[in-house]
This record gives structure tokens, C-alpha cells and sequence, in this order.
């Protein structure tokens, strides 16, 4: 059982040294490795979701920033900061709705106008990502606690492993919880357009020998209307300030489906994924992506020419159909404006 | 505006000629006619989707036993019963969920013991077609009388014209409303595994000039979160006795979301489509089918090698969440057993 050998990325070397991204895009059949040696390649990575994940992509952009600024040593500290202003408003168009991208990023030019150095640039990346690791392990520590000794639990897209530095949000608790001897089951939605859940969860978990079920996305309703599930467990891309979740498109609807069937929805993310900025989930940016993913997988066209196709990205899930957000400082269970604003306090994420 | 001539499925010349299948694996790509000469072929026909949806199916195996007795002309009447039985069993055991299957044959095997010859099966079969044609367009009738002069709807599968002998059920509504200057937009879930969504209604409303947007089945959430859906419309494959009604896999999560953003969700669907005989959803019996239609769409693993599959192609949705059952004979709304009982027994279809 060691999903972290298969972490979406991390640094390799030093300074002069590159980031390591497994390319997501090529699981599960093939496991490619690439080395990312600038920014523009950070940024295409992030773009083509060769690593995505809202922790793995923060960790991601604060690697291109690095990559972007190392040539910058012993430079003016006006002309420090105006690079890496720039360097980052290229890396945070990427991809706009993971809110951990532009957080990592603010991050990275924090430390930055303190120490205009590159140098100080990979040592705060590198924390973010050690960060990410921890709290991905606490997450999963306090998430196990949630589950039963045996029991069934149903998961959306990939928030694993390889969505993270670490083990995963949402699936760190099945991780520790198998460690700890418990016996789980665990049906994995496909996830339309992009398979995240066949192609990667299904991997992540078969190969640390968690017994998986795949279905289709419609298939979820008759999953937890059959009454075995215990708890459904996702990640987050964005939580508004009042508790409202942004996830991987079809998140939303297996909320509902919980809700009606009374099986407790947890959502998984580390702080980094709050924004304090964001009043509701109306305020989040969806990225919509191109067609083809949904009209013509792999370049296979199902649907007749012309037809007009939607492909929202992400859905936001209202707060109140939220049992918990496992955070790696605790639990906000029921969240809403006021218990997460008093988290994000107690965090020191808001004054 | 003319989805007539892509009918599913008629008869060619008299008893010596063969049923006419438009091969819907093929769509939209290729459209390709498929002369079905017998027994074993229309129940491959059927068993491999080469012609689906419940009132065609119901015809398929009504001209599939057609095919398989033309041979017997006046042979002894216990012989011909008896032959007819056998020939009914083989196509029945084709497909377990749609009962318009089950009953189609049924009718035949009634006008057999009362006319033991090939010639009056051929007939029955005849008007088995004609009155799902009937019954097509006044479900376009009675339907259309729902839709607002513009509006947006969403469908789920195929239930048009591909589905049925006529202009289909619950798109059928949807062309006589069009057809009467009436200006809808309508959404199509791609419906997985196999599609049929992004593949034939999508095809058939484009066909007919309806103005379509492909989404993907997890999709769905976010289009009646955003307010914009007037109606949701789908078929079904059988309908119980206290108005449970079992569809497309994909059709229960879809009624709970319309449920909650208070939109109404209508089933389409012939008097035929109804088994008095299950009291409730729980007695339908739900084929499951190859895992590869999850796992390894044409062909192309998806998923890693191993992993487990469930594949139910149809999933039970109560009748609390329908608004409305919309049959030849009119609306049953807010659809449970009173009402459902009532409605056959004014058809004649329970005593």
C-alpha cells in the first residue's frame, strides 16, 4: 500500500534542477514521466491536465514560478517583484476555477517581496508541497475516524494521490483507514468528459489494493438508492466563505442523491482551497472546456457534426447539503458562513 | 421536418418479405438498413441494440415471431400454439427489462389461438406497429399541449423516433410542437455507457431542425441549477402497477435533481409499457450487461485491467417524483396505484 510513489509531482535537484509531473493524460496505461524545465511548460502541463488536482496544480504553479524566475539572481528587487508578478498572472490563466493555483502563487510572491531571490522562491515552493503532503495526511487521519470498520463509500473524479503532493483529500482517509485494517469498498463514478475516475482513482486504489467498483456517473443514483453506501467522500476545487463547494461537474448532482438518501456528503480539502473572497459559490468562475471532450472522445465523434455541446468543467455544491468539510485543521461540520469564517480565523487565513 | 422515414423498424412486402431495422450501433456515422429474414436474427437485432427502445423492441418481436412461424401455414392448431410458444420464449428472453417486449408477444400468441396461421400473425404484428405509431402521435399531441411557445427542455436516452415506430414518445412532443411554430432548445445527456443521447437523439432532433446541446449525464445538475429548464421528458422501458417507472440508467438521478429546482419531469410512454402484473419498482427486473460497455468503451480500456464493473442499464424512478405520465389516453398525474389502476382498467388493460 504506497500511493506516494505515484505523488503528481514534485522537484527534483536543486535550483538548477527540474519539477517531476507524472502525465496524467497517459494513465493508466503508460506512466510517463516529464520533466518540466520552464514556466511555458509548467503552464501547458497545467493547461492539457498532464497534472490537475486543485492541491497538485497549486503546488504546480509555485514550480513554474520558480522555473520562471531562476535565471533572475542577484537582480534589482522592483524588477524581481514585476517579474514575478508577470510569471505568475501566466500561470494563474492556466486554469481558473482551483483557487489553490492562485493561492500558491500569492504565496510564492509573498516570500518574494521579502527575500527578491530565487533561491527563496523553491524553498517556500518546496514548503507548499511538504505542506500539502501533511495535510493530506491529516486529512486522512481525521477523514478514517468518519468511516466504519467495513463499509462501502462512493467517490467522483480523482482527489487521490495524484491530485496532490501527498495522499490525496478525498481518498487519504481510505488510504489510512486500509492501513489501519479496515475493510472498504469503494464505487468509483467514471467521471465524464475526462474519465478521471476510471483512468486514475481506479488505479490509485487498485494498486494499493482497495477494492474499487467503477460505474458511469449515472450510475451513482441507483448505487445509493440500493441503500449499501456509507458516505460519499470528494475533493474541492474552491469553497466560498459561506460553505459552498466547487468540484469536478457531477458533484452536485451526487449531493443531492446523498441528501435524499440520507448518506452523509464529505468534502475533502485542505485550507489552501478556501477562498475568503469568494461570498457563495455564484461568485466562483467555472471554466468551461472545449467540445470535443464531450462530442468526440479521443478524437471519435459520437454525436452528429455541428451540434452544439456544453462542457462545464465544475459544479458548485451548496453548502447545506455539506455533512462535513475534513480540513487539516479539523472538521466543519455543517459548514456555513459563520463556521467557516471562524475556521479560516482560527487558521490565520483571515484577520 | 421529417423524422418519419428514420423509423426504427416496418415490415417489408407480405409474408414472404422481412423486417426492415435501421441499425442504430451504426448511427450517427453510418446509417445502415438491416433486412431481418429470422428468429435468430431480430433476437440478435435485439439483444446487440441494433434496434432498442421499448415500443420497438415490442415490434421487433412481434415481426421476429413473424419470421420464426411464417413457415408453419396450416399445420394443426396445438402445433402452431406450441411452436409460437417456443418462438415467443426465445425472443422474450432477449431483452428482460422493457415489457412492451413481453406484451407484444403476448398479443400475438393470443390472435394465434384464436387464428393459427402465419398470415393473421403477420397482421397482428401489422397493427402492433400502426397503433404504436397512433399512440406516438398522440403522445406529440397530448405532450406538446405542456411545452411553453419557447422554453428549454432536457431529455435523457433515446425515446423518439429511433425508439419506436412513429415519432416517438417522449420527443414526440417535441416534433409536434415544433412542427406547430413552437421555438424549443433542448438538452441531451449523452447518456452512458452506450450513448444513445449523444449519438441518436441528438442525431434525430438535429435531423428535424431542434436546436440541441450535448451534455454529458453528470451535466445535468448544473443545467436545472442554473434555472433554465422548463420540462424534463423521458421514456420508459416498463411502468408498475403504483406508477414506479423504470428507464435508462441515469433517468432516477435526473428526477430527484428536477425534483429539487421544482421542475416538472414527464414520462412518456404507451399504454404497453405498463405491467400490471409488477406491483412496484422493486419487481423489475434490471438487465445488466458487459462491463466492457464501462470499462473499455469500442474497444479502448479506460480503466486499469481487473477492476471491477457494475453495469445496470436501467434504474427505478418512484413514482412521487413524476409529475405526470403522459400515455395515449391521456395524462396520469401525480401518477400512484389509484390512478396508474384506474387508467388501465379505462384502457382495458387490467379487468
Amino acid at each position: 500500500m504506497e500511493p506516494e510513489p505515484f505523488a503528481a509531482i514534485r522537484w527534483e535537484g536543486d535550483l538548477a534542477g527540474h519539477a517531476l509531473v507524472l502525465d496524467q493524460t497517459k494513465l493508466p496505461g503508460e506512466t510517463v514521466w516529464l520533466e518540466v524545465r520552464t514556466l511555458e511548460e509548467m503552464r501547458d502541463a497545467i493547461r492539457r491536465l498532464a497534472v490537475r488536482g486543485a492541491p497538485a496544480i497549486g503546488v504546480a504553479a509555485a514550480y513554474g514560478l520558480v522555473l520562471g524566475l531562476r535565471g533572475q539572481s542577484g537582480v534589482d528587487r522592483a524588477e524581481f517583484l514585476g517579474r514575478a508578478r508577470e510569471a505568475a498572472a501566466v500561470l494563474a490563466r492556466a486554469r481558473p476555477t482551483a483557487v489553490n493555483l492562485a493561492w500558491a502563487l500569492e504565496r510564492l510572491l509573498a516570500r518574494a517581496a521579502r527575500e527578491p531571490e530565487p533561491r527563496a522562491l523553491l524553498a517556500e515552493a518546496e514548503a507548499v508541497a511538504r505542506e500539502d503532503r501533511e495535510a493530506c495526511q491529516r486529512l486522512g487521519e481525521l477523514g478514517a475516524a468518519l468511516l466504519p470498520a467495513r463499509g462501502t463509500l462512493l467517490t467522483h473524479c480523482n482527489a487521490g494521490a495524484l491530485a496532490t503532493a501527498g495522499i490525496g483529500t478525498a481518498l487519504a482517509p481510505i488510504y489510512v483507514a486500509a492501513r489501519a485494517g479496515k475493510r472498504l469498498h469503494v464505487y468509483v463514478d467514471e467521471t465524464r468528459p475526462l474519465w478521471q475516475g476510471a483512468r486514475l482513482t481506479a488505479w490509485e486504489l487498485a494498486r494499493a489494493s482497495i477494492q474499487v467498483t467503477l460505474i458511469t456517473d449515472s450510475m451513482a443514483g441507483s448505487v445509493l438508492q440500493s441503500g449499501g453506501v456509507d458516505a460519499v467522500l470528494v475533493g474541492a476545487d474552491r469553497i466560498a466563505r459561506n460553505g459552498d463547494c466547487a468540484n469536478k461537474i457531477g458533484t452536485y448532482p451526487l449531493a443531492v442523491l446523498a441528501a435524499r438518501h440520507g448518506v452523509p456528503f464529505y468534502v475533502f480539502a485542505p485550507l489552501s482551497t478556501f477562498d475568503p473572497d469568494c461570498a457563495s459559490g455564484e461568485e466562483i468562475p467555472i471554466e468551461e472546456r472545449a467540445p470535443e471532450e464531450v462530442s468526440a472522445p479521443w478524437g471519435r465523434p459520437l454525436a452528429p457534426p455541428g451540434v452544439g455541446v456544453f462542457n462545464p468543467a465544475f459544479d458548485v455544491t451548496p453548502a447545506e447539503l455539506v455533512r462535513a468539510i475534513v480540513t487539516e485543521k479539523g472538521l466543519i461540520e455543517r459548514p456555513d458562513e459563520t463556521r467557516v469564517v471562524a475556521a479560516l480565523r482560527r487558521a490565520g487565513r483571515l484577520a
